[in-house]
């Protein structure tokens, strides 16, 4: 959300605007993401800490990742990743092999101005298309509502890299998880907001979202819930209470 | 937790005393719910609506949830529910099939007064064993944290029918969860709790829970989320931002 705000127009006269170019097209897809993206999601998770100031929570390594993000290829059932990627040219057609469980979404935005991206070389799709580079990801899974007898969707991530925000490409990975979840029968789909970003929660108010103020998140983490490993429940305490 | 609270204990002599009972002992187990349960767990949901004050919202059926919650014999995986099971007499040693991924877990407790369940018949535990019943579930599912790189469980639901509550049933099905989560390494154990709950939240900072107190709840759902179902991403759109 730091993302600079764009130069303001030149003061041009209306012969010389037709000589400016009136867009600049970005090509964009969603696609699922693979073992082979580790490297780049990793990059974008710390990333995300820096924004959110909290690197020193993030222990997330490329191997961690590899092993407990793609340990089964069972996207929809488990924890899956939706990459957005960006090109200046359109996508080459079929130049990646389809997914059996989701087929790549294509959308072409008319930018006022170019994308100036310096990490480019870094953000490569692990494609290898020419010029295909992730902008972004969002990861969830399945959560249950017992109420409902549904499942529905969990959003723990949603992060668009800094050169391409306020482009929409957040409301189309947030939409690509809505989508699915429709389309998959689902219930709901849910995710949580710091209560004092009123951007967000602004953003999120305008695709539909309500807000639950009265709901706190409780977590049992680190030492409080390794002590848990000690307490044996297979023994047959006798307890008064 | 509308629980009635015992009563008063009886003025006695020393003399009288030595005839009273000193305790009820209240055999307990956690076992695996399967497709079989779903019968008692449909009721409990319902009660919880009805405690809640939230009937007007659950729609649960039996066959739904058959459908939807035990499609996948896949526990730990994706959703499971561990049920609390009670009895006066000791359960027969090995008197369930044990499930491959869990071993029940058994706690006897001493009580100063007896239970007194009048839906005990219709909580009959599905195992057909003589005087068990059913008394409290919890639901659960992995959710993942990108920070740790690690899976956690998501707790959706946790409850005690209302003549077995204030006994510790509660923290035993919280406990097995956190246990479980820690035998099998995972990094968190979340769930939410509503911010009047007070007794609640004080429950769960005894277990060593934190509640966080910045992140609201974002919920997407209903008509909001069908929405979503008409908006075709896999059609090269052209929008202007």
């Amino acid at each position: 959300m730091a993302a600079a705000a764009p130069p303001p127009l030149p003061t041009t006269t209306p012969e010389l605007n037709m000589d400016l170019p009136t867009s600049h097209p970005l090509f964009t897809r969603i696609r699922l993401a693979t073992r082979l993206d580790v490297p780049v999601i990793h990059k974008m998770i710390y990333q995300m800490a820096v924004f959110e100031r909290l690197t020193d929570l993030c222990s997330a390594t490329e191997p961690s990742l590899s092993t407990t993000l793609f340990s089964k290829d069972n996207p929809f059932e488990s924890f899956t990743v939706f990459l957005i990627e960006a090109s200046i040219k359109p996508f080459p057609s079929s130049s990646i092999a389809h997914h059996p469980k989701f087929t790549p979404t294509h959308k072409t935005l008319n930018l006022d101005y170019p994308i100036s991206d310096p990490e480019s070389e870094v953000f490569k799709s692990s494609t290898m298309e020419e010029g295909v580079i992730v902008a972004g990801f969002v990861l969830f899974f399945p959560n249950y509502s017992s109420f409902l007898a549904k499942p529905g969707f969990y959003i723990e991530d949603l992060f668009v890299r800094e050169s391409y925000r306020r482009k929409g490409l957040g409301k189309m990975l947030l939409s690509a998880v809505a989508r699915q979840a429709v389309a998959m029968g689902y219930g709901r789909v849910e995710w949580v907001v710091l209560d004092w970003n009123m951007n967000a929660i602004k953003f999120y108010e305008e695709m539909g979202a309500t807000v639950m103020q009265e709901w706190r998140v409780c977590r049992l983490t680190g030492d409080a819930l390794q002590g848990y490993a000690t307490t044996s429940g297979t023994k047959n305490d006798i307890d008064l209470i």
